[in-house]
């Protein structure tokens, strides 16, 4: 769409992006600056919450009756973010699908390394189920590593034999931390805010012990089958457009339908500078529309 | 959606499916009985005509005043098939984009090897243009090898200095000649229509002396860079789901707005069954919103 708006965007990114040597205690007061310039709509009211024992943040949007939940996780590469921050693009989400927005303020790296943020997620999605929640009233939606998140709350989910939601809605997800996506290397510089030296040092802040080739950490290696509807939606100026590639691969070679939607000349998770870049709305009504298609059909 | 459609086509399929060694003639005879046992919607009338010296089979449909024109490209691995006998599914294209529907009948190998369809698809599209339609007014659309030539002549069309279309509509793309696509192996057994090894004698009947690498032949291997948004969906179950997913790939690395629509437990260019699968009506409908958005913002 605007050039100007894209041009605009990433310069602001880029004074924003995170320093490969910087400390997390840094990068987390970053990140905290960086999303705070977006203010929250009026009409967003967030409250603090407990699911299955994990602390969450309550999305609701004044006017819209919620008939359907959005269980929602922040991005941050497991280390950074809070689920507050990103209350303004979750409740975009739940804008399009009249839904209430639960987001986890699962557990972080490095002091808590993997499994702690997936068994959050995991307690989470379980309570809700075990609130009474019909599973076709539930989507899974996260950015970044709670893209992640949210798959690997999927395979658990399916191989502990209990009910799935009626769809997932993937921004950008991080999903191989293992870092070998081409992207790494060709995005690298139209990428204002990630980069692989940047990324490296999280990596092991979350992995600890385990290998990042997990398929709960990394799930482009998973066995995706039985998932229900993905809805994969990236930037082409990203170096993890490639994550967001293969994870729809998987998933189709795994017999999963999924839907990869990649908009060209945007950053990494470009949904949430929506006031600022028409494509982020668009994606957005899209992704809207996708998921409350999946809702009324479940 | 319903699993006993998807098992009944699945068997009517296995039932024509191309063996080896058959002739060019015996397949082409084949192709034809099959498609002729979905009749045409008696709405729709076909018509004989001509574009760039090229004959087309031009398809309206009752009721519907054109807006706009779909360039259509039908499939047959660049050896079998006619523009008459994929008017059914053509013509579901114009009917959900308001748009009078031009299929060219391009040349076919043997007789006629490579460049000729890709001659032909690009004269067809010139004419287009120098008979006034607006490019934002035009949509390219294909089946299989169509598919691919679809994408060859977005290329010609963009290397030559050609204005380009709105968007393109892709059908389980044949877009590897070398046939390298994981899914040659991994999807033989789930695919009731095509092998590689049915493949490979109509591989050389369609390259002649060319390498089957060439980008106008094999796109996966084209520098997509400047081409329009791509809508391309695929089933689960066919050989050819690797050509979609790599497409969609190589777009999404050359900053091409590109979605890639996968439906699972379905088979090559479902679309066409639309009237016995569910699956085909709804990947029709969701290319034809995509695609009218696309017609509307041009």
């Amino acid at each position: 769409m605007s050039i100007e708006q894209r041009e605009k965007l990433d310069a602001i990114l880029r004074q924003s992006a995170f320093p490969a040597d910087s400390t997390v205690d840094e990068q987390r007061r970053q990140l905290r600056e960086l999303l705070s310039a977006f203010p929250l709509p009026a009409d967003v009211t967030v409250t603090e919450g407990k699911l299955g024992g994990v602390r969450t943040a309550e999305i609701t949007v004044a006017g819209v009756e919620p008939e359907h939940v959005v269980l929602y996780f922040h991005a941050g590469v497991y280390v950074l973010g809070e689920a507050v921050l990103t209350a303004d693009l979750a409740s975009q989400v739940g804008r399009r699908t009249r839904s209430k927005v639960i987001s986890v303020d699962y557990r972080l790296a490095p002091e808590h390394p993997f499994p702690a943020a997936v068994d959050d997620a995991f307690a989470a999605y379980e309570a809700l189920l075990r609130n009474g929640t019909a599973p076709s009233d539930i989507v899974l939606a996260g950015e970044s590593a709670g893209g992640g998140l949210a798959i690997a709350t999927l395979i658990n989910a399916r191989d502990r034999g209990l009910p799935l939601p009626a769809a997932a809605y993937l921004m950008s997800p991080y999903v191989d931390l293992t870092l070998a996506g081409t992207s790494m290397r060709t995005k690298q510089d139209v990428d204002p805010l990630l980069s692989p030296t940047g990324l490296r040092p999280r990596v092991t802040d979350y992995t600890g012990g385990t290998a990042a080739t997990d398929p709960l950490i990394s799930p482009v290696f998973a066995d995706l089958s039985g998932l229900p509807p993905l809805i994969i939606q990236a930037g082409s100026h990203e170096v993890l457009l490639d994550d967001a590639v293969r994870l729809a691969a998987r998933a189709a070679a795994d017999d999963v339908e999924v839907t990869l939607d990649i908009t060209p000349g945007v950053p990494h998770v470009f949904q949430a500078y929506y006031g600022i870049l028409d494509e982020g709305t668009a994606a957005l009504d899209r992704a809207g529309q996708r998921l409350s298609a999946r809702l009324t059909a479940a």
